[in-house]
């Protein structure tokens, strides 16, 4: 505990808002870590735990995941907003939101790991050929495939920020050859690095199996889309944990009926849940998980929460922000 | 090349021996590290490569793998037997193989690599419930499953060779708690050691995620019975890149439909290949794969067998040897 902890501002109310009704779990990581915070008090989830609050004035801080539009700018003396996930698209979507009000990235390692262990199990399933031994099992079938060597497969990852990063380290000791495309030019030892539009051709010509961890962006949405599908290698891969609208998701079925494209795995949809009549559901070459690549967990993200709402209320620079123009 | 290598006796005749029709692409691995050996005239092929042959006894060396019982002791001259892949069982079940004879283990960096990504591979296919998430997408289900973190989950490894403490060290970058149980007892950084029968039901009650990477002795056939699953605690998974027999197929059987055990990967079976009428093929709680898990590369491996070529015949200790008491 920090010695000016009495002289903090501590008795002002922390809004919490969830689509996911998970807010005793976030309050039950943060009170061992925040004992100045009267929690029984001066807590209060939106919109069914709101009684006793006096004036929505008095709120100076939002723990949020995917906000409808429209509730943040009720609370007119934010000093941030802490974002409960990976992305940031729900809230920039939202046209009122206060773009004075600092928007902090949420920094849960767990959250590093859980999308690491999605990745590389999926990267394996398709290198090793195990989305076809199933359906090999299916029909008793017992014969070995011809298979390749990691040392002569390229694996590229869209979005080499934070997360794609980690991916991309988390991935060379398997052996094989990593690279990565980004806005801007990244130096990360042992993944080959492309950026700018103009060079997407060429970094998708050179991968056979694709992960997108873009953010979602005006520049992002619909970046994987006939044309550049077509760009990766006969039998290439791909894996979305980005979000749904980067791909066209029409598009990516017409590159997987015309065999151009071997396999695909996609957490992230265009509309989530995934309606139950997609065609995608029942697509042989799809493989579909409910948005669960990464989680976040309360406990192992509380840490850097706690951290900002101690930064903020003693008048100092909380972070990581997000770039509002940028859009992550 | 070495300085010795003009007093080498080259022209020895190697033997060839391999259940599977792979005689080209190790001959064509070997060929570029060998110069002084004549392959044309001193690579036999057995039993259907070897014409020109003048006497059996001018074989030196036998590159085998599984040969029919009984071959390897038609060549008297014999100064060892260079095996090409990770289980010497299958020779050691020849009761006329030439005891005197040392039996040289495969070295093949590719070898660890492929069985890690299987095992990773599949510990994460269970970990993360893909195995659940699969029958999802058939009914188009969409919900997010509840999560354990790696931090909570215990692997335990049966066989701390080479192989298992390999794959060990490779499973501790998920956060996952990894123990092991060997013979005897071994020092693993941050691999937790249990060894001897007598510490078995220990090891096994700790295990959330059981990888049986064992060879196949007299010790280990069995070892995986209903008693000792049972030990396991309710829940657990059970992955077989070992040996099959080291699993009684009939008591994974029971403890998999008294919901026991709530998952088996199942590299390798008791009568291979799997026979079409086996009810493993159709049982829901397990993933069959026809003996692929780990998979010899020419390539990488030859580098090992075209040292010890050389070792043998220029007198020196080739290795790493099997002991033949111990079955590995």
């Amino acid at each position: 505990m920090t010695p000016s902890l009495k002289t903090q501002n501590t008795d002002k109310p922390i809004l919490y808002i969830n689509e996911e009704d998970t807010s005793n779990r976030w309050r039950d990581a943060l009170i061992p870590l925040l004992p100045e915070v009267d929690f029984n008090r001066d807590f209060y989830i939106w919109p069914d735990g709101m009684r006793g609050l006096e004036n929505p004035k008095d709120i100076d801080i939002a723990i949020v995941w995917r906000p409808d539009p429209g509730v943040l700018k009720k609370f007119e003396n934010l000093k941030a907003v802490i974002n409960l996930g990976a992305g940031v698209d729900a809230i920039l979507a939202d046209s009122t939101y206060p773009k004075t009000v600092p928007l902090i990235r949420l920094i849960d390692p767990a959250l590093s790991r859980h999308m690491c262990e999605f990745i590389i199990h999926r990267v394996l399933h398709f290198h090793r050929k195990f989305h076809i031994y199933e359906k090999m099992q299916r029909d008793h079938i017992w014969k070995e495939l011809v298979q390749d060597d990691t040392l002569n497969k390229s694996v590229g990852i869209l979005g080499l920020g934070k997360l794609g990063s980690y991916v991309a380290k988390s991935l060379i000791p398997f052996g094989f050859k990593i690279s990565g495309w980004s806005r801007t030019k990244k130096n990360i030892k042992g993944v080959k690095s492309f950026h700018g539009i103009e060079n997407l051709q060429r970094f998708l010509k050179s991968t056979n199996i694709l992960i997108c961890l873009l953010p979602l962006t005006p520049q992002t949405r619909g970046i994987l889309n006939f044309e550049t599908l077509s760009y990766l290698p006969k039998g290439a891969f791909v894996i979305n944990s980005g979000r749904g609208p980067q791909i066209v998701e029409n598009d990516l079925i017409l590159t997987l009926n015309n065999n151009h494209i071997a396999g695909v795995a996609l957490d992230v949809f265009c509309k989530e849940p995934l309606p139950i009549d997609n065609p995608l559901w029942d697509h042989p070459k799809v493989i579909i998980t409910p948005h669960i690549a990464s989680i976040s967990s309360p406990k192992s993200a509380a840490v850097s929460i706690a951290k900002n709402i101690r930064l903020i209320r003693s008048g100092k620079q909380p972070g990581p922000l997000v770039n509002l123009q940028l859009g992550y």
